[in-house]
């Protein structure tokens, strides 16, 4: 053991950091403005299986173990912070016509091919399980096995749970990895990470997002994450204590957190096309992030030199793959090897086997 | 001359404020949160004529010598406070349909018979105008002597003349008038006003307006204010230095300035359908005022007993009636008569003529 620098204070960095400090790491982290990026605007739906699609059988498997580390990793955010941090028990998603139906099918039958056992429903079963739901729902596909978060409570227990292990959070940025005298390195530094490690193939996907405010009178959310394809585009819900979270644009638009007019107006229609009681709501926060995304939808997770560990490029799935990647960087931190870890290694890309040589930095 | 106290630090309470103070009165104005309600959501549009509809003449007649008075106030705003504060030299009111622009032409007879003369355009003289409306715009009615203001400029100016005149701005909430020792008192709270005179007719009619912020690379907004009716409901954009405001939507709600899923929807489909472009703008800021309504949509400005004078029921013509009202206003501080001031006067409503004979205080 010895020091060790996190560059990037979002969710990822702060897990990284709780979990070295307990393997006895002297942790600093590193970030100008600490858990306020993408994983603050996240919506915290943790639905691989629902979001596979055959072929994709790398991602589902990582996915799928993500998935499975998170019980018991709630368990103790919830130990350190309090509260659960569990919002909804299930995943339920919706077809609005016969193409979309068919593809719950296919999905279906290509995960249980893997064991997850899904079950769809017809439109009286999804109106049985969730009587909120538009009445042009035809059919559903519902994941038992995937639960939601609250991305915020999760950003709290992981600074309670930082502050309790003597995690040092310095409000700086960190300019070049080489300035930081540290025995290791985390660069966990979501879309910036490509700034401090130019050849990581990471890059922003903007994404916007609505808090949606339950009123007195207003007709109850419905208590799964919901989600629908409406026009071509996604679209969740994921409930909070207090009403929904909707999410989420999609957009190659460089590091812009804007909110756009246009943006806002597609998750209102696309999410009232789903859950036509949402007018009443309030609007109660419109918010964007900056996804960092990969090549390949998978993170990169691994040594990029001798000192240096990169944990980053969790694209849309960073809440999902938080608990996992917090256990991986841990056993790179102890120099243990791990299959699901050389899933995630950068080196599958050309760029970063150069410079694991040491050939281009 | 003597103590004066203004229960309302919005818009009007503190343009009265100012203009008693320069009077020779000593001023005392109490808010809990001054310049923070309906007036600081406002648009900012000086549109009486535009706005007008044959019949409603004594509204004419008020709003027209309301837009009067504003070039001298606006000049007197700009010299107190550093900045002009109009943003817009001109409304355009657009038809979307042949029944709207039937309208159009029936509003321009019926101001021409008051001397008010403004130019209908047709298609190509709308497009020649303002090239980012839809080209579904078919007619267009310009009104040359109509402006704008910026809400917000207005109010620190306020701020600004109140302080060089030595008003005092407490903030703090009354809780009745007569807790006040003031010789005089302008009721001025708004939507408030009737939580301390009860009798009078002022309800809170809740207003959503959008803040728009412009993007590089997007199309300009249009320079004039625009009006339009979209699915029966008014719409309208007014510029601002840095892109637009989009307002506003109207209920029936009580004291409530939550902002809905349903008005932000309903405004930003009102206004793309006018404005195409205005989807790659920022949706900056989504906001709801109580606007004070009046079954006649007059004001209620005058005497409510020998020492209380109302300025409130301004509804959505605040910033429009700002500068009358602080000058009738001043007048009745006076003892001066003022025609005006009697198509305002609080006695029209049965109501207000047992209160200021004193028998219901």
């Amino acid at each position: 053991m010895g020091t060790l620098a996190v560059v990037g204070g979002g969710a990822v960095g702060l897990a990284v950091a709780w979990h070295a400090a307990e393997a006895g790491w002297t942790v600093t982290v590193f970030d100008p403005a600490p858990a306020s990026g993408a994983s603050y605007v996240a919506g915290g739906m943790l639905a691989p299986l629902s979001e596979g699609w055959p072929g994709e059988d790398r991602v589902l498997e990582f996915g799928a173990a993500a998935l499975a580390a998170w019980p018991a990793f709630g368990e103790r955010l919830r130990a350190v912070g309090g509260e659960s941090v569990f919002v909804a028990d299930a995943t339920m998603t919706v077809a609005l016509d016969g193409a979309d139906a068919a593809d719950l099918r296919t999905v279906a039958d290509w995960l249980a091919g893997f064991g997850h056992d899904l079950t769809l429903l017809d439109r009286a079963g999804v109106r049985a399980a969730e009587p909120a739901l538009a009445r042009t729902v035809r059919a559903g596909l519902l994941a038992e096995a995937e639960p939601a978060i609250d991305n915020r409570r999760v950003l709290r227990a992981l600074r309670a749970a930082c502050a309790a292990t003597g995690v040092e959070i310095r409000t700086q940025a960190v300019a070049a990895l080489d300035d930081l005298p540290h025995d290791r390195i985390v660069l966990a530094a979501g879309a910036h990470s490509a700034r401090l490690w130019p050849e990581l193939p990471v890059r922003p996907v903007k994404g916007e997002i609505l808090r949606l405010r339950h009123r007195p009178g207003v007709r109850p959310a419905p208590s799964r994450v919901i989600r629908a394809r409406v026009h071509g585009r996604q679209v969740y819900m994921v409930p909070r204590d207090d009403g929904i979270v909707v999410g989420a644009t999609q957009y190659e638009a460089g590091f812009d957190t804007t909110v756009t007019v246009g943006g806002v107006r597609d998750l209102i229609a696309d999410a009232e096309t789903v859950l036509p009681g949402i007018g009443e709501y309030e609007l109660a926060e419109a918010s964007a992030g900056s996804r960092p995304g990969t090549p390949d939808n998978l993170p990169l997770l691994g040594h990029l030199d001798d000192r240096v560990i990169a944990a980053t490029g969790h694209g849309r799935n960073g809440m999902l793959t938080l608990a996992l990647t917090a256990t991986l960087v841990s056993g790179l931190l102890a120099d243990q090897p791990s299959a699901l870890a050389d899933i995630a290694a950068p080196q599958r890309f050309p760029a970063l086997r150069l410079s694991t040589s040491g050939g281009v930095r």
